[in-house]
């Protein structure tokens, strides 16, 4: 039962996060913070596989709206395949994975600091050839995973990097203040524990997919939720081998949309926050195409608009994607269980892969 | 029947954009290649939507193989729903779109250039709102696209990136000479050619697909070819209504493997060049698993591992996506027809999308 317990665990890793592994954070980007300032750094590159892609996504957008930075995603294969280096001296370069193993992640980050790139490993190893490549390793220190999916290490990525956006801020020059995070922040363990309290209607959805032998999902989000839609897709294709198909839902629009159809369910994250009305106009959308839409919202105005749906926790937006990932994970699991597969061994996978 | 003649168009738009078009490209970066010399430029940010994306994958690759620049694909909501910029006065910023006309796309561009940033809009109609807004414009010259699905404005795309990426190669200190790129590049008409020819194969494995009731699929590629499965997919969903999910063979290992069983076919993409032997290597772990192999490669070995396939004309792995799109174009209408539906009229989209 490592999944449900490692599950479990997420409102004492991110917790501890927050609490001393805070200072080995703020300590990183005392370095960094001033080549941001003065942009001798003006851009980030983030190398990541799997579930730490999906991290290197709300990255990608948290940095952007944090920071102003533009946050390129990695093609390792450009090293290890091609053989050629990106100049990546003036990058941010950060490699993002739960073991630290995989030779292409560490390859990119070799790269960087041979380049003379500032580099950050994140990684729940910090005896991993991922964090002695790295100039700075940030621990997740999630302790031990055992289950092959990745859970409390995917949340634990995401904290470290609002905690990384964070501490970075103080170092970059703003058009005006930024609103003080730290109640958003201190709120964080809470809304974990009541997203671990969706249980029950996590497992209401897992019900309504199995009786209708549905084997074809959609999960779409958008802004900070895309990171969310594409961890639900893979948790759902590693557990319980559901085709399911993640967008954002502007890219949903350009082109996918034509799958709509009743007996092709769509899971939409539609927290509160800038991107809502985005969202409730797609929702507005599939239901005059009769698509069953499975919604996952703290509005409870747009749960209603679900066959079947669950209610998040209040959490401010840029930090919702560490708690609406939960009720997936939930999701996930007893989906696997009602198909009649074993959550704990996904088949022909791994916990650790190596890509070159 | 405009979908089919539009595909038939595909070695005459090339044609046209390796002759005509190409000085039209080369002007451009004569202002923008010492830029990159002196790295007052030193990444590119790159804004698309559907088809485009995916030729801003090809992008992403290409810049990176042969002009050493980090490439990152836009998150235009952090303009359009966030309301932040990322600065990008030291990005050349790139907008691609067939109509040109999505109002985020354009807000990216319309940002970077306010920034000071150099932009280029890739799009179809010069006279659209992308194209005023850029500082330069490139016109893909393709002739009116009237079918919803993209096909002769992606491939245009494609080559417009190529020949984009080989001017600016001209600007750009090498650490040794560069290959030759004429060769490649005169070979292409011919290669579009006879990958129109690859029809009654792409036939072939429409009917193995219908036959078989599958309507889930995985498609995969690597490197360059990442760009075709993405591209394969969204034409299999759009057209086939084909649940179909694209992956690079990388990221593939890392979880969705899972899904790999019989009954749930693979369409690798697998041609010659660095990729290969990393692609092959995957064929190899599905044959073991049981799973169907629809193989798509110029190499007949490899087309022969699979239950069906087809086979690719010979072309340097770098332009090989502008060519192994193709079959995977013929496959999606044929597929569509097979299942009872109309190519020309995909249900619930048009053929502008405008998304904020």
């Amino acid at each position: 039962m490592s999944l449900a317990s490692e599950i479990g665990e997420q409102p004492a890793v991110a917790a501890r996060l927050l609490g001393p592994g805070r200072a080995a954070i703020e300590a990183i980007t005392e370095r960094i913070g001033p080549l941001l300032r003065d942009r001798s750094v003006d851009n980030v590159v983030i190398a990541a596989r799997g579930s730490s892609d999906h991290a290197a996504i709300y990255a990608q957008y948290l940095f952007g709206a944090r920071l102003r930075l533009p946050v390129a995603l990695a093609t390792p294969s450009l090293i290890s395949i091609y053989g050629v280096e990106p100049r990546l001296d003036r990058s941010l370069v950060v490699g993002i994975s739960q073991s630290g193993r995989s030779p292409d992640i560490v390859g990119v980050i070799a790269a960087a600091r041979r380049q003379g790139a500032p580099t950050i490993a994140l990684t729940n190893d910090p005896t991993s050839d991922l964090a002695a490549a790295a100039g700075d390793a940030i621990d997740l220190a999630a302790g031990p995973e055992v289950a092959v999916a990745a859970t409390k290490t995917y949340t634990a990525e995401l904290l470290a990097i609002a905690l990384l956006a964070i501490a970075l801020e103080r170092h970059v020059p703003l058009d005006g203040p930024a609103p003080d995070p730290e109640p958003d922040l201190a709120s964080l363990p809470a809304a974990l524990a009541a997203a671990l309290a969706t249980e029950p209607e996590a497992e209401a959805v897992a019900r309504f997919l199995s009786a209708g032998q549905r084997d074809r999902l959609i999960v779409v989000g958008r802004g900070y939720e895309y990171a969310t839609a594409r961890e639900i897709a893979l948790k759902l294709k590693e557990l319980a081998r559901v085709a399911a198909d993640p967008y954002s839902a502007a890219d949903f629009l350009h082109g996918p949309l034509a799958l709509a159809e009743p007996g092709h369910p769509i899971l939409v994250l539609a927290p509160s926050g800038a991107a809502a009305a985005d969202v409730d106009e797609l929702l507005g959308r599939l239901g005059e195409v009769g698509v069953e839409r499975i919604v996952v919202s703290d509005r409870e105005e747009a749960v209603r608009l679900g066959a079947v749906g669950i209610r998040l926790p209040a959490v401010a937006d840029w930090l919702m994607p560490i708690v609406s990932i939960v009720p997936g994970q939930l999701l996930a699991r007893h989906l696997a269980i009602a198909r009649g597969l074993d959550p704990e061994a996904p088949r022909w996978i791994g916990k650790v892969t190596l890509t070159r």
